[in-house]
């Protein structure tokens, strides 16, 4: 007797789980963002899951920040990666001397965040990122791919996108010319949220750092400039004279050469001076793509131009710039949104039912002559036929072929189509002919094909 | 001045990071395994890397076996999935009402194990894993399917393996016949490690459990049979008769002929009644394929059928049959072993290389011109023309396309053979031709390329 108690099966809240039919879409969202970085000569690195926390804490100085996963395993300190950028500036400070500098990697794997459990954030979610690492130096020319690349991944995903571009010199270098850089970092932060706090309380709010109003309100016009690049250069040309906001212009105007060069359509990407991305480790290049038709998605891809990646880990100087794309998040948006493709319930292009056991050899044989091009499975369940016709059904599976005693006997087997409700007894050489000519939804009927196998 | 204390970069033990080069080669293996798993009608899962403590220690009524990755995060106490198996169970658990069964699922994914670091253990590793599970249950045809996949997935990785087939029952009812099926598990324990303790060890430990030496000889006799499904099952039919020992039998037979239905060669699987796949789940079909040409790999795929797959978070019955590779294991074998394919430093096939900033545009206009089926990339480092062409040789680039003045002024390019030395000014179009065309080491001289070209 089975008297033992049953534990409750269920998962931990905040980590996404999709049924196979749903993963299959998942799933071919990574290929083609795979295919994009493949084909843009980056290569694939796969670094683990689970580092020292020594490591991926240099940032706060070992001090384990609360939304990560950390433990400790035997005498080891070990946390899970939150992101795929520390791993990698790991990994290129460690192998510095095997690698051929600028290095393009992709990577595409999970990452871990004990955040709040709330509609839409993830514990564990996919990242899938490509960076270009250089040494001692790498020309803007590599953010202008990096961009590229972000373009031709969404049409590769057929999602509308309009990447909002800026330059973290210009407001650095604007708040220089004020004489304020030692407080440029909060006012940085300020200007970051005037979208949600609104003009006025960003005004009351920089007046802490920046008393002349005149000064502030400026500050704030530059920040809310966005439009074409010919357009937002123009108006910020001049505005201010030092180094470094020259060099964000000069940066900004060699990217817009770059993507002209490209198939990048100018109704891609503006100039979005507001574009900051927090208070981290860019520090030039910066964008945000995001949907025009869905806002509120907010952005869907995010990244920039770091110039000092490995520093916690080496002397060496090795600038970077790359792309991040939260997948785990924007496939759950797109399925809230109902702008998923269809989804089909199986993969399977024909079912092959025996009518009993006796003709089991015969549909496993017939499989077997269908080949691998065409998705097929043998039905062995013990079920009776008008069950399985209407299991079928349910699954949308195109075609079935039925094997009794006839169709052993003569060695042809009755197609059928699930869409049409066509039925013929045909030979196997018929059957695996319009198996492979026809689309999953066919109208068309077996004689059009067969006429075409005749030829 | 940077004063700050470097911390040195390094990654745990027992944790696989291949170079982006191997890399490529892992990843192919993946998507091979996946295409076969695929067209096997398989549908994928992807479960969390996180599960609750209570789910994945359910076997040991709770208590975290010390190879687990074990922790808390907050109140919860959680761990890193060791297999894909449990998982399985406890989604299939937990969904029950919405899969239609047979459910067939393929999950490739990385499994976590604390093992003390060796060589070849890994600490992470991924496991390719396939199963069929039904509800209530499932004909011994959905092992033959299980056995089939094994054969294609090495097929497709063209490694030549010889899988080992047996069927618990038969070890199981011969033990039954001697009226010791309470020690069955000790039994099996010991027989399950003749290989490693010899013959003679064998004998003086089993006959703790089986004092009639003559029986303990047979015992071994049935355990060591090992040969084609004919010869095998011609020997051990009727050596014992009661129900267990005879399901056994014929449901070696029914896989038997299920196979030989299939392109499975009888030469890539053997009967093998030793194998016995540890004091686990395991309750009819077991099986290990392994490399005749290198025995020390040991087995390269396992897996078998366990009949009650859920029983700890469900009343349910869900017999179940799967295949479990462990890829990570395998890849450092085959690489050990010098058995990997040609390692690529970069699959580019064409780089172009402008001499100098003022080619660079051109340049950007020629690859998006080459566009996304040509793997293409723009050489703009700051770097003289020596070196660079240098660094492509030494990159194993097959092609590079040259533009300076002329080139700029003609819109003619120089492309250049790194194999052959052969160059020319030719059109971007013929550029293009010959690009698609060529393989990636190429003999064939441009003219050659270009007389069909002009057809």
């Amino acid at each position: 007797m089975n008297e033992k108690k049953l534990i409750c099966p269920r998962k931990l809240s905040g980590f996404m789980e999709l049924s196979p039919s749903k993963q299959m879409l998942f799933d071919d969202m990574v290929e083609k963002i795979r295919k994009v970085y493949k084909n843009s000569a980056f290569m694939p690195l796969d670094t683990p899951v689970l580092e020292y926390s020594e490591i991926l804490m240099a940032k706060s100085g070992g001090s384990i920040d609360k939304e990560v996963y950390a433990f400790k395993k035997g005498d080891t300190d070990i946390c899970m990666r939150y992101d795929l950028t520390v791993p990698l500036a790991r990994y290129v400070a460690m192998n510095a001397n095997d690698i051929a500098f600028p290095f393009k990697r992709y990577q595409i794997g999970k990452v871990y965040r004990g955040e709040k459990a709330q509609k839409g954030r993830f514990r564990e979610f996919y990242q899938c990122d490509a960076d270009i690492v250089g040494l001692d130096n790498l020309p803007v020319t590599a953010d202008g791919e990096i961009l590229e690349i972000v373009d031709k991944v969404f049409k590769a995903l057929n999602l509308k996108i309009v990447n909002h571009i800026s330059n973290r010199n210009i407001l650095f270098g604007y708040i220089e010319s004020l004489g304020l850089s030692q407080s440029a970092s909060d006012i940085l932060t300020i200007l970051d949220k005037i979208d949600k706090i609104g003009k006025e309380n960003a005004l009351i709010e920089l007046s802490v750092f920046i008393p002349d109003s005149n000064q502030c309100q400026k500050l704030i016009d530059l920040t809310l400039m966005r439009g074409s690049f010919d357009s937002v250069l123009e108006k910020i040309k001049g505005i201010c004279t030092n180094e470094t906001y020259e060099k964000g212009v000069r940066e900004l105007e060699e990217i817009h050469s770059y993507l002209k060069a490209t198939n990048v359509s100018e109704n891609n990407y503006i100039l979005d001076i507001g574009v900051i991305r927090g208070q981290n480790y860019y520090t030039g290049t910066v964008f945000e793509a995001k949907m025009p038709e869905h806002p509120e998605f907010s952005t869907v891809c995010g990244g920039g131009r770091y110039d000092n990646l490995a520093s916690y880990y080496t002397d060496k100087k090795m600038p970077g710039v790359g792309l991040s794309i939260g997948l785990t998040r924007l496939f759950d948006l797109l399925d809230s949104s109902g702008l998923l493709p269809e989804v089909k319930p199986t993969n399977v292009k024909v079912q092959i039912l025996p009518m009993g056991n006796d003709y089991l050899i015969t549909a496993l044989k017939l499989k077997t002559y269908l080949g691998n091009s065409i998705i097929s499975e043998v039905n062995y369940e013990e079920r009776n036929f008008k069950s399985k016709m209407k299991e079928a059904n349910r699954k949308q599976i195109p075609y079935v072929i039925i094997i009794g005693e006839e169709e052993q006997q003569t060695d042809r087997y009755t197609l059928k189509n699930m869409t049409t409700g066509e039925q013929a007894l045909l030979s196997k050489e018929e059957c695996k002919f319009i198996l492979q000519k026809s689309k999953r939804i066919q109208n068309k009927s077996f004689d059009e094909y067969l006429k075409e196998y005749k030829r």
